[in-house]
Protein backbone atom coordinates (compact mmCIF):
# COMPACT_ATOMS: atom_id res chain seq x y z
CA UNK A 1 0.00 0.00 0.00
CA UNK A 2 1.36 3.48 -0.45
CA UNK A 3 0.59 5.87 2.30
CA UNK A 4 -0.44 9.31 0.48
CA UNK A 5 -1.73 12.43 3.11
CA UNK A 6 -3.68 15.02 2.17
CA UNK A 7 -5.13 18.33 3.77
CA UNK A 8 -8.34 17.56 5.14
CA UNK A 9 -11.03 16.81 6.24
CA UNK A 10 -12.76 14.96 4.22
CA UNK A 11 -14.43 16.44 0.99
CA UNK A 12 -11.88 19.28 0.81
CA UNK A 13 -10.19 20.44 -2.66
CA UNK A 14 -7.00 18.85 -1.55
CA UNK A 15 -9.36 15.33 -0.92
CA UNK A 16 -10.89 15.65 -4.21
CA UNK A 17 -7.53 16.26 -6.21
CA UNK A 18 -6.09 13.00 -4.22
CA UNK A 19 -8.96 10.91 -5.12
CA UNK A 20 -8.19 11.89 -8.80
CA UNK A 21 -4.68 11.50 -8.95
CA UNK A 22 -5.38 8.06 -7.14
CA UNK A 23 -8.77 7.37 -9.83
CA UNK A 24 -8.56 3.84 -11.57
CA UNK A 25 -5.58 2.90 -8.58
CA UNK A 26 -7.33 2.88 -5.61
CA UNK A 27 -6.75 -0.56 -4.14
CA UNK A 28 -3.22 0.55 -4.29
CA UNK A 29 -3.66 3.32 -2.01
CA UNK A 30 -3.84 4.29 1.94
CA UNK A 31 -5.29 7.73 2.54
CA UNK A 32 -3.96 9.89 5.76
CA UNK A 33 -5.70 13.40 6.22
CA UNK A 34 -3.41 16.45 7.99
CA UNK A 35 -4.97 19.49 9.02
CA UNK A 36 -2.74 22.06 7.47
CA UNK A 37 -0.60 22.40 4.58
CA UNK A 38 2.38 22.38 6.23
CA UNK A 39 1.56 19.28 8.40
CA UNK A 40 0.73 17.16 4.96
CA UNK A 41 4.15 17.93 3.56
CA UNK A 42 6.21 17.50 6.54
CA UNK A 43 4.83 13.66 6.98
CA UNK A 44 6.61 13.04 3.42
CA UNK A 45 9.78 14.66 5.64
CA UNK A 46 9.24 12.40 8.27
CA UNK A 47 8.39 9.10 6.74
CA UNK A 48 4.93 8.93 7.74
CA UNK A 49 3.73 9.24 4.66
CA UNK A 50 4.90 8.26 0.89
CA UNK A 51 3.42 10.60 -0.99
CA UNK A 52 1.57 13.97 -0.30
CA UNK A 53 -0.96 16.47 -2.35
CA UNK A 54 -0.46 19.72 -1.78
CA UNK A 55 -1.70 23.24 -3.62
CA UNK A 56 0.52 24.91 -5.21
CA UNK A 57 -1.26 27.47 -7.00
CA UNK A 58 -4.75 29.18 -7.80
CA UNK A 59 -5.85 30.96 -10.87
CA UNK A 60 -7.47 33.44 -9.15
CA UNK A 61 -5.91 33.59 -5.99
CA UNK A 62 -2.11 33.22 -7.23
CA UNK A 63 0.92 31.16 -5.15
CA UNK A 64 -0.32 29.17 -2.52
CA UNK A 65 2.72 30.82 -0.46
CA UNK A 66 2.98 28.00 2.60
CA UNK A 67 3.50 25.30 -0.11
CA UNK A 68 5.96 27.11 -1.79
CA UNK A 69 8.19 28.25 1.24
CA UNK A 70 8.29 24.42 2.73
CA UNK A 71 9.15 23.18 -0.58
CA UNK A 72 12.33 25.59 -0.58
CA UNK A 73 13.07 24.91 2.89
CA UNK A 74 12.28 21.10 3.28
CA UNK A 75 15.80 18.95 2.29
CA UNK A 76 14.27 15.67 1.07
CA UNK A 77 11.34 16.23 -0.59
CA UNK A 78 10.79 16.29 -4.59
CA UNK A 79 7.65 17.07 -6.94
CA UNK A 80 6.85 13.42 -8.47
CA UNK A 81 3.51 14.70 -10.54
CA UNK A 82 1.12 17.76 -10.40
CA UNK A 83 -2.94 17.37 -10.76
CA UNK A 84 -5.14 20.76 -11.94
CA UNK A 85 -8.78 20.74 -10.73
CA UNK A 86 -11.40 22.76 -12.21
CA UNK A 87 -12.79 24.47 -8.85
CA UNK A 88 -16.72 23.77 -8.77
CA UNK A 89 -18.95 24.80 -6.35
CA UNK A 90 -22.21 23.18 -6.11
CA UNK A 91 -25.62 23.85 -3.86
CA UNK A 92 -26.28 21.68 -1.40
CA UNK A 93 -29.19 20.81 0.70
CA UNK A 94 -31.01 17.99 3.12
CA UNK A 95 -32.76 15.51 0.34
CA UNK A 96 -36.28 16.86 -0.29
CA UNK A 97 -35.46 20.79 0.30
CA UNK A 98 -37.05 22.80 -2.29
CA UNK A 99 -35.30 26.00 -3.66
CA UNK A 100 -37.83 28.46 -2.10
CA UNK A 101 -37.52 27.43 1.54
CA UNK A 102 -34.01 28.28 1.44
CA UNK A 103 -33.74 30.58 4.10
CA UNK A 104 -29.23 30.85 4.71
CA UNK A 105 -26.93 30.23 2.66
CA UNK A 106 -23.71 28.52 4.56
CA UNK A 107 -19.47 28.27 3.79
CA UNK A 108 -16.63 29.34 4.26
CA UNK A 109 -15.71 33.13 2.82
CA UNK A 110 -13.74 32.04 0.31
CA UNK A 111 -16.78 30.14 -1.78
CA UNK A 112 -19.35 32.45 -0.30
CA UNK A 113 -16.82 34.99 -2.46
CA UNK A 114 -16.84 32.92 -5.46
CA UNK A 115 -20.94 32.80 -5.64
CA UNK A 116 -21.42 36.18 -4.75
CA UNK A 117 -23.40 37.20 -7.93
CA UNK A 118 -25.06 33.89 -7.89
CA UNK A 119 -26.05 33.97 -4.71
CA UNK A 120 -27.55 37.47 -5.56
CA UNK A 121 -29.29 36.62 -8.42
CA UNK A 122 -31.31 33.36 -7.18
CA UNK A 123 -31.44 34.11 -3.23
CA UNK A 124 -31.52 37.71 -3.34
CA UNK A 125 -33.22 37.40 0.34
CA UNK A 126 -31.38 34.57 2.05
CA UNK A 127 -28.86 35.44 4.71
CA UNK A 128 -25.60 34.48 4.47
CA UNK A 129 -23.35 33.02 7.10
CA UNK A 130 -19.90 32.26 7.15
CA UNK A 131 -18.71 28.43 8.79
CA UNK A 132 -15.27 27.37 9.40
CA UNK A 133 -14.65 24.97 6.07
CA UNK A 134 -17.42 23.95 3.67
CA UNK A 135 -17.28 20.86 5.43
CA UNK A 136 -18.50 22.40 8.42
CA UNK A 137 -21.11 23.77 6.67
CA UNK A 138 -22.29 20.69 4.57
CA UNK A 139 -22.20 18.69 8.51
CA UNK A 140 -24.85 21.78 9.62
CA UNK A 141 -27.13 21.05 6.81
CA UNK A 142 -27.23 17.52 7.41
CA UNK A 143 -27.69 17.96 10.92
CA UNK A 144 -30.49 20.30 10.57
CA UNK A 145 -34.16 21.12 9.70
CA UNK A 146 -34.05 22.15 5.98
CA UNK A 147 -34.19 25.88 5.10
CA UNK A 148 -30.29 25.96 5.05
CA UNK A 149 -28.19 25.25 1.85
CA UNK A 150 -24.42 24.98 2.26
CA UNK A 151 -21.74 26.01 -1.11
CA UNK A 152 -19.17 22.81 -1.38
CA UNK A 153 -17.43 20.28 -3.31
CA UNK A 154 -19.09 16.93 -4.83
CA UNK A 155 -17.30 14.91 -2.85
CA UNK A 156 -18.85 16.37 0.34
CA UNK A 157 -22.37 16.23 -0.63
CA UNK A 158 -21.40 12.08 -1.01
CA UNK A 159 -19.96 12.02 2.16
CA UNK A 160 -22.75 14.09 3.89
CA UNK A 161 -25.76 12.64 1.95
CA UNK A 162 -26.92 15.60 0.93
CA UNK A 163 -29.00 16.35 -2.57
CA UNK A 164 -26.80 18.66 -5.09
CA UNK A 165 -29.90 21.47 -5.86
CA UNK A 166 -27.45 22.94 -8.57
CA UNK A 167 -23.98 21.88 -10.04
CA UNK A 168 -21.39 24.41 -10.49
CA UNK A 169 -22.44 27.87 -9.11
CA UNK A 170 -19.41 29.50 -9.03
CA UNK A 171 -19.35 33.11 -10.66
CA UNK A 172 -15.79 32.31 -12.85
CA UNK A 173 -15.31 29.09 -14.30
CA UNK A 174 -11.70 30.09 -14.74
CA UNK A 175 -11.10 28.84 -11.17
CA UNK A 176 -8.56 26.39 -11.35
CA UNK A 177 -5.96 24.95 -8.63
CA UNK A 178 -2.68 23.30 -9.56
CA UNK A 179 -1.71 20.70 -6.83
CA UNK A 180 1.65 18.93 -6.73
CA UNK A 181 2.32 14.91 -5.23
CA UNK A 182 5.28 15.65 -3.18
CA UNK A 183 7.61 12.33 -2.06
CA UNK A 184 11.26 11.34 -1.75
CA UNK A 185 11.80 11.28 -5.33
CA UNK A 186 10.66 12.46 -8.48
CA UNK A 187 9.61 10.78 -11.87
CA UNK A 188 11.12 9.13 -14.98
CA UNK A 189 11.30 11.05 -18.16
CA UNK A 190 7.94 10.50 -20.11
CA UNK A 191 8.56 12.86 -23.21
CA UNK A 192 6.62 15.77 -21.74
CA UNK A 193 7.59 16.86 -18.28
CA UNK A 194 8.23 19.70 -16.74
CA UNK A 195 11.10 20.45 -14.30
CA UNK A 196 10.98 22.81 -11.08
CA UNK A 197 13.50 24.05 -9.51
CA UNK A 198 14.05 26.78 -6.94
CA UNK A 199 17.18 29.74 -6.74
CA UNK A 200 18.60 32.70 -5.05
CA UNK A 201 20.66 35.13 -6.92
CA UNK A 202 23.91 37.41 -6.17
CA UNK A 203 22.81 40.84 -5.03
CA UNK A 204 23.75 42.27 -8.01
CA UNK A 205 21.84 44.34 -10.62
CA UNK A 206 20.73 41.95 -13.49
CA UNK A 207 21.64 38.65 -11.25
CA UNK A 208 17.78 37.36 -12.50
CA UNK A 209 17.92 37.94 -16.18
CA UNK A 210 21.42 36.12 -16.37
CA UNK A 211 19.84 32.95 -15.55
CA UNK A 212 16.93 32.95 -17.64
CA UNK A 213 19.60 34.36 -20.39
CA UNK A 214 20.47 30.74 -19.62
CA UNK A 215 17.27 29.45 -20.29
CA UNK A 216 17.09 31.68 -23.41
CA UNK A 217 20.60 30.10 -24.93
CA UNK A 218 19.14 26.66 -24.40
CA UNK A 219 15.82 27.36 -25.85
CA UNK A 220 14.29 26.13 -22.65
CA UNK A 221 10.76 27.58 -22.16
CA UNK A 222 9.77 28.44 -18.49
CA UNK A 223 6.27 28.29 -18.04
CA UNK A 224 6.52 30.08 -14.44
CA UNK A 225 8.46 32.24 -12.42
CA UNK A 226 7.26 33.01 -8.85
CA UNK A 227 9.50 35.25 -6.00
CA UNK A 228 8.95 34.68 -2.45
CA UNK A 229 10.78 37.01 -0.06
CA UNK A 230 14.25 35.26 0.91
CA UNK A 231 13.72 36.64 5.02
CA UNK A 232 16.44 38.17 5.74
CA UNK A 233 16.45 41.47 3.99
CA UNK A 234 13.61 43.40 2.48
CA UNK A 235 14.40 43.29 -1.37
CA UNK A 236 16.14 39.92 -1.42
CA UNK A 237 14.17 37.17 -3.02
CA UNK A 238 14.29 33.60 -4.16
CA UNK A 239 12.73 32.37 -7.22
CA UNK A 240 10.85 29.43 -8.18
CA UNK A 241 10.82 28.99 -11.67
CA UNK A 242 8.94 25.36 -13.86
CA UNK A 243 10.73 24.86 -17.32
CA UNK A 244 9.19 22.20 -19.73
CA UNK A 245 11.93 19.36 -20.09
CA UNK A 246 13.15 16.81 -17.91
CA UNK A 247 16.64 16.61 -15.96
CA UNK A 248 18.05 13.71 -17.77
CA UNK A 249 16.99 15.53 -21.17
CA UNK A 250 20.98 16.45 -22.17
CA UNK A 251 19.73 20.73 -22.82
CA UNK A 252 18.39 20.83 -19.62
CA UNK A 253 20.62 19.01 -17.59
CA UNK A 254 23.53 21.37 -19.14
CA UNK A 255 21.53 24.53 -18.50
CA UNK A 256 20.86 23.54 -15.01
CA UNK A 257 24.28 22.78 -14.39
CA UNK A 258 24.92 26.28 -15.43
CA UNK A 259 22.44 27.99 -13.22
CA UNK A 260 24.38 26.03 -10.40
CA UNK A 261 27.10 27.79 -10.68
CA UNK A 262 25.31 31.27 -11.29
CA UNK A 263 23.27 31.49 -8.13
CA UNK A 264 24.22 31.60 -4.72
CA UNK A 265 21.77 28.65 -4.03
CA UNK A 266 19.79 26.11 -5.82
CA UNK A 267 17.44 23.55 -5.21
CA UNK A 268 16.10 21.06 -7.61
CA UNK A 269 12.52 20.58 -6.66
CA UNK A 270 11.87 17.60 -9.26
CA UNK A 271 10.85 16.58 -12.98
CA UNK A 272 7.65 15.21 -13.31
CA UNK A 273 5.12 14.88 -16.63
CA UNK A 274 2.83 17.60 -17.38
CA UNK A 275 -0.30 17.40 -16.50
CA UNK A 276 -3.02 16.18 -18.87
CA UNK A 277 -6.12 15.79 -17.54
CA UNK A 278 -7.60 12.17 -18.17
CA UNK A 279 -11.27 13.04 -18.08
CA UNK A 280 -11.35 15.60 -20.73
CA UNK A 281 -9.51 13.07 -23.69
CA UNK B 1 -5.40 70.61 3.59
CA UNK B 2 -3.89 67.31 2.49
CA UNK B 3 -6.73 64.89 2.85
CA UNK B 4 -4.38 61.05 3.46
CA UNK B 5 -6.28 57.53 3.84
CA UNK B 6 -5.21 54.46 6.00
CA UNK B 7 -6.14 50.71 6.84
CA UNK B 8 -7.42 51.59 10.88
CA UNK B 9 -7.70 51.23 13.09
CA UNK B 10 -5.49 53.49 15.34
CA UNK B 11 -1.89 52.10 16.00
CA UNK B 12 -1.64 49.43 13.25
CA UNK B 13 1.13 49.44 10.94
CA UNK B 14 -0.54 51.36 8.38
CA UNK B 15 -1.01 54.24 10.97
CA UNK B 16 2.27 54.34 11.69
CA UNK B 17 3.71 53.83 8.35
CA UNK B 18 1.46 56.71 7.57
CA UNK B 19 2.68 59.04 10.52
CA UNK B 20 6.49 58.30 9.29
CA UNK B 21 5.49 59.63 5.50
CA UNK B 22 4.08 63.00 7.26
CA UNK B 23 5.99 63.32 9.66
CA UNK B 24 7.16 67.26 10.13
CA UNK B 25 4.15 68.40 7.88
CA UNK B 26 1.49 67.31 10.66
CA UNK B 27 -0.11 70.31 10.14
CA UNK B 28 -0.51 69.91 6.26
CA UNK B 29 -2.52 66.39 6.51
CA UNK B 30 -6.10 65.39 7.67
CA UNK B 31 -5.78 61.90 8.28
CA UNK B 32 -9.01 59.33 7.07
CA UNK B 33 -9.36 55.89 8.33
CA UNK B 34 -10.90 53.01 6.13
CA UNK B 35 -11.50 49.15 7.28
CA UNK B 36 -10.10 47.49 3.84
CA UNK B 37 -6.82 47.74 2.12
CA UNK B 38 -8.97 48.11 -0.87
CA UNK B 39 -11.41 50.63 0.68
CA UNK B 40 -8.18 52.63 1.32
CA UNK B 41 -6.80 52.43 -2.53
CA UNK B 42 -10.87 53.28 -3.65
CA UNK B 43 -10.71 55.91 -1.98
CA UNK B 44 -7.74 57.97 -3.79
CA UNK B 45 -9.82 56.83 -7.40
CA UNK B 46 -13.12 58.09 -6.21
CA UNK B 47 -11.40 61.49 -4.98
CA UNK B 48 -12.53 60.70 -1.19
CA UNK B 49 -8.78 61.12 -0.19
CA UNK B 50 -6.17 62.85 -2.47
CA UNK B 51 -3.47 60.06 -0.71
CA UNK B 52 -3.38 56.92 0.51
CA UNK B 53 -0.87 54.42 2.27
CA UNK B 54 -1.38 51.10 1.51
CA UNK B 55 1.29 47.99 2.38
CA UNK B 56 2.78 46.36 -0.72
CA UNK B 57 4.97 44.24 0.45
CA UNK B 58 6.57 42.57 3.86
CA UNK B 59 9.86 41.11 4.16
CA UNK B 60 8.63 37.82 6.14
CA UNK B 61 5.64 37.48 4.22
CA UNK B 62 6.02 38.35 0.72
CA UNK B 63 3.73 40.64 -1.87
CA UNK B 64 0.23 41.84 -0.68
CA UNK B 65 -2.12 40.39 -3.30
CA UNK B 66 -4.85 42.86 -2.41
CA UNK B 67 -2.46 45.82 -2.85
CA UNK B 68 -0.95 44.74 -6.36
CA UNK B 69 -4.48 43.48 -7.93
CA UNK B 70 -6.09 46.57 -7.14
CA UNK B 71 -2.80 48.66 -8.51
CA UNK B 72 -3.26 46.61 -11.57
CA UNK B 73 -6.88 47.21 -12.15
CA UNK B 74 -7.24 50.64 -11.18
CA UNK B 75 -7.03 53.25 -13.72
CA UNK B 76 -6.51 56.69 -12.72
CA UNK B 77 -4.21 55.79 -9.25
CA UNK B 78 -0.34 56.02 -9.43
CA UNK B 79 2.35 55.41 -6.55
CA UNK B 80 3.71 58.78 -5.77
CA UNK B 81 5.56 57.72 -3.09
CA UNK B 82 7.49 54.41 -0.80
CA UNK B 83 7.92 54.30 2.80
CA UNK B 84 9.69 51.26 4.67
CA UNK B 85 8.84 50.72 8.72
CA UNK B 86 10.71 48.19 10.59
CA UNK B 87 8.01 46.00 12.41
CA UNK B 88 8.76 45.91 15.72
CA UNK B 89 6.16 44.46 18.39
CA UNK B 90 5.82 45.23 22.26
CA UNK B 91 4.86 43.99 25.74
CA UNK B 92 1.98 46.31 26.71
CA UNK B 93 0.18 46.13 29.56
CA UNK B 94 -2.00 48.38 32.11
CA UNK B 95 0.39 51.18 34.12
CA UNK B 96 2.04 49.36 37.17
CA UNK B 97 1.16 45.47 35.78
CA UNK B 98 4.98 43.62 37.12
CA UNK B 99 6.41 40.62 34.66
CA UNK B 100 5.64 38.09 36.99
CA UNK B 101 1.66 39.15 37.24
CA UNK B 102 0.98 38.03 33.44
CA UNK B 103 -0.86 35.47 33.19
CA UNK B 104 -2.38 36.12 29.93
CA UNK B 105 -0.75 37.25 26.26
CA UNK B 106 -3.80 38.56 23.77
CA UNK B 107 -2.73 39.36 20.19
CA UNK B 108 -3.69 39.20 16.55
CA UNK B 109 -2.40 35.92 15.24
CA UNK B 110 -0.06 37.26 13.17
CA UNK B 111 2.19 39.47 15.78
CA UNK B 112 1.79 36.22 18.38
CA UNK B 113 3.66 34.52 15.27
CA UNK B 114 6.07 36.82 14.84
CA UNK B 115 6.49 36.50 19.23
CA UNK B 116 6.40 32.95 19.47
CA UNK B 117 9.88 32.09 20.60
CA UNK B 118 10.08 35.28 23.11
CA UNK B 119 6.43 34.28 24.81
CA UNK B 120 8.07 30.77 25.45
CA UNK B 121 11.28 32.01 26.62
CA UNK B 122 10.31 34.39 28.77
CA UNK B 123 6.46 33.35 29.35
CA UNK B 124 6.18 29.89 29.20
CA UNK B 125 3.21 29.12 32.06
CA UNK B 126 0.99 32.22 30.56
CA UNK B 127 -2.00 31.17 28.03
CA UNK B 128 -2.14 33.03 24.67
CA UNK B 129 -5.52 33.98 23.43
CA UNK B 130 -6.03 35.48 19.64
CA UNK B 131 -7.42 38.97 19.20
CA UNK B 132 -9.05 40.19 15.77
CA UNK B 133 -6.74 43.07 16.02
CA UNK B 134 -3.24 44.37 17.47
CA UNK B 135 -5.99 47.41 18.70
CA UNK B 136 -8.16 45.19 20.02
CA UNK B 137 -5.63 43.46 22.13
CA UNK B 138 -4.77 46.91 22.87
CA UNK B 139 -7.78 48.14 24.07
CA UNK B 140 -9.03 45.00 26.27
CA UNK B 141 -6.08 45.30 28.22
CA UNK B 142 -6.86 48.84 28.83
CA UNK B 143 -10.05 47.68 30.26
CA UNK B 144 -8.97 44.66 32.19
CA UNK B 145 -7.67 44.73 35.71
CA UNK B 146 -3.90 44.17 35.46
CA UNK B 147 -2.63 39.98 34.95
CA UNK B 148 -3.24 40.53 31.12
CA UNK B 149 0.00 41.85 28.53
CA UNK B 150 -1.07 42.98 24.53
CA UNK B 151 1.13 42.70 21.90
CA UNK B 152 1.12 45.65 19.84
CA UNK B 153 3.02 48.51 18.30
CA UNK B 154 4.03 51.73 20.21
CA UNK B 155 1.65 53.89 18.71
CA UNK B 156 -0.73 51.46 20.31
CA UNK B 157 0.50 51.97 23.73
CA UNK B 158 0.02 55.66 22.98
CA UNK B 159 -3.23 55.82 22.07
CA UNK B 160 -4.60 53.40 24.55
CA UNK B 161 -2.24 54.39 27.43
CA UNK B 162 -0.81 51.74 28.02
CA UNK B 163 2.80 51.04 29.66
CA UNK B 164 5.65 49.05 27.22
CA UNK B 165 7.04 47.00 29.38
CA UNK B 166 9.58 45.42 27.09
CA UNK B 167 10.25 46.97 23.48
CA UNK B 168 11.53 45.05 20.08
CA UNK B 169 10.11 41.60 21.45
CA UNK B 170 9.55 40.40 17.62
CA UNK B 171 11.57 36.91 17.27
CA UNK B 172 13.22 38.70 14.24
CA UNK B 173 14.44 41.49 13.12
CA UNK B 174 14.03 41.70 9.25
CA UNK B 175 10.51 42.37 9.52
CA UNK B 176 10.15 45.11 7.73
CA UNK B 177 7.21 46.25 5.17
CA UNK B 178 7.11 48.33 2.51
CA UNK B 179 3.96 50.81 1.93
CA UNK B 180 3.36 52.33 -1.24
CA UNK B 181 1.65 56.39 -1.06
CA UNK B 182 -0.85 55.94 -3.17
CA UNK B 183 -2.28 59.27 -5.43
CA UNK B 184 -3.62 60.53 -8.78
CA UNK B 185 -0.20 62.31 -10.10
CA UNK B 186 3.51 60.20 -8.80
CA UNK B 187 6.42 62.31 -8.30
CA UNK B 188 9.08 64.43 -9.82
CA UNK B 189 12.33 63.24 -11.18
CA UNK B 190 14.75 63.21 -7.60
CA UNK B 191 17.85 61.47 -9.04
CA UNK B 192 17.39 58.61 -7.25
CA UNK B 193 14.10 57.31 -8.12
CA UNK B 194 12.04 54.04 -9.08
CA UNK B 195 9.57 53.40 -11.28
CA UNK B 196 6.90 50.86 -11.27
CA UNK B 197 5.04 49.26 -14.01
CA UNK B 198 2.48 45.67 -14.52
CA UNK B 199 2.23 44.51 -17.53
CA UNK B 200 1.16 40.95 -19.51
CA UNK B 201 3.38 39.04 -21.79
CA UNK B 202 2.01 37.02 -24.95
CA UNK B 203 1.71 34.00 -24.51
CA UNK B 204 4.47 32.67 -26.11
CA UNK B 205 7.76 31.24 -24.88
CA UNK B 206 10.18 33.30 -23.95
CA UNK B 207 8.21 36.55 -23.86
CA UNK B 208 9.14 37.66 -20.47
CA UNK B 209 12.68 37.34 -21.18
CA UNK B 210 12.43 39.03 -23.67
CA UNK B 211 11.29 42.05 -21.72
CA UNK B 212 13.82 42.19 -18.98
CA UNK B 213 16.31 41.83 -22.16
CA UNK B 214 15.10 45.72 -22.81
CA UNK B 215 16.35 46.42 -19.47
CA UNK B 216 19.49 44.42 -19.94
CA UNK B 217 19.98 46.41 -23.29
CA UNK B 218 19.31 49.74 -21.64
CA UNK B 219 21.63 49.26 -18.41
CA UNK B 220 18.28 49.55 -16.10
CA UNK B 221 18.35 47.43 -13.09
CA UNK B 222 15.53 45.34 -11.91
CA UNK B 223 14.74 45.65 -8.05
CA UNK B 224 11.82 43.71 -8.00
CA UNK B 225 9.89 41.35 -9.72
CA UNK B 226 6.05 39.79 -8.85
CA UNK B 227 3.19 37.52 -10.49
CA UNK B 228 0.23 37.72 -9.96
CA UNK B 229 -2.18 35.22 -11.92
CA UNK B 230 -3.86 36.93 -14.80
CA UNK B 231 -6.73 35.58 -13.39
CA UNK B 232 -8.37 34.21 -17.30
CA UNK B 233 -6.43 30.73 -17.17
CA UNK B 234 -4.33 28.77 -15.30
CA UNK B 235 -0.80 29.69 -15.91
CA UNK B 236 -1.29 32.94 -17.56
CA UNK B 237 0.37 35.79 -15.41
CA UNK B 238 0.73 39.59 -15.15
CA UNK B 239 4.13 40.74 -13.96
CA UNK B 240 5.04 43.37 -11.51
CA UNK B 241 8.23 44.86 -11.81
CA UNK B 242 10.31 47.51 -10.09
CA UNK B 243 13.50 49.33 -11.84
CA UNK B 244 15.96 52.05 -10.68
CA UNK B 245 14.99 55.76 -12.71
CA UNK B 246 12.69 57.78 -13.11
CA UNK B 247 10.30 58.08 -16.16
CA UNK B 248 11.87 61.67 -17.53
CA UNK B 249 15.29 59.85 -17.73
CA UNK B 250 15.69 59.74 -21.76
CA UNK B 251 16.91 55.67 -21.59
CA UNK B 252 14.05 54.62 -19.26
CA UNK B 253 11.64 56.15 -20.85
CA UNK B 254 12.84 54.77 -24.18
CA UNK B 255 12.99 51.29 -22.51
CA UNK B 256 9.39 51.61 -21.33
CA UNK B 257 8.20 52.79 -25.30
CA UNK B 258 9.78 49.23 -26.12
CA UNK B 259 8.69 47.37 -23.75
CA UNK B 260 4.44 48.95 -24.22
CA UNK B 261 5.23 47.65 -27.32
CA UNK B 262 6.50 43.96 -26.85
CA UNK B 263 3.32 43.87 -23.99
CA UNK B 264 -0.02 42.77 -24.65
CA UNK B 265 -0.99 45.26 -21.39
CA UNK B 266 1.20 47.05 -20.08
CA UNK B 267 0.59 50.12 -17.25
CA UNK B 268 2.63 52.69 -15.95
CA UNK B 269 2.32 52.77 -12.19
CA UNK B 270 4.11 55.43 -11.43
CA UNK B 271 8.52 57.08 -10.69
CA UNK B 272 8.98 58.25 -6.59
CA UNK B 273 11.88 58.87 -4.76
CA UNK B 274 13.74 55.55 -3.37
CA UNK B 275 12.95 55.64 0.19
CA UNK B 276 15.68 56.83 2.30
CA UNK B 277 15.05 56.60 6.19
CA UNK B 278 15.40 60.40 7.90
CA UNK B 279 15.65 58.42 11.38
CA UNK B 280 18.24 56.67 10.34
CA UNK B 281 21.01 59.64 9.04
Amino acid sequence: MIKIGYMGPKGTFSHEATLKYIKGKESEYALYEYSTIADVILAVENNLVDEAVAPIENSLEGAVNITLDTLAMDANIKIKDEIVLGIKQNLLVKSGTRPDEIECIISHPQPIGQCIKYIHLKYPNATVRFSDSTTAAAQEVAGCNGRIAAIGSMIAAKIYGLEVLEEGIQDSNNNMTRFAVISHTDSARTGNDKTSIVFSTEDKPGSLYRILDIFNLWDINMTRIESRPAKNELGRYIFFIDILGHKDDEDLKNALTMVGRKTSFMKFLGSYPVFVDREDI
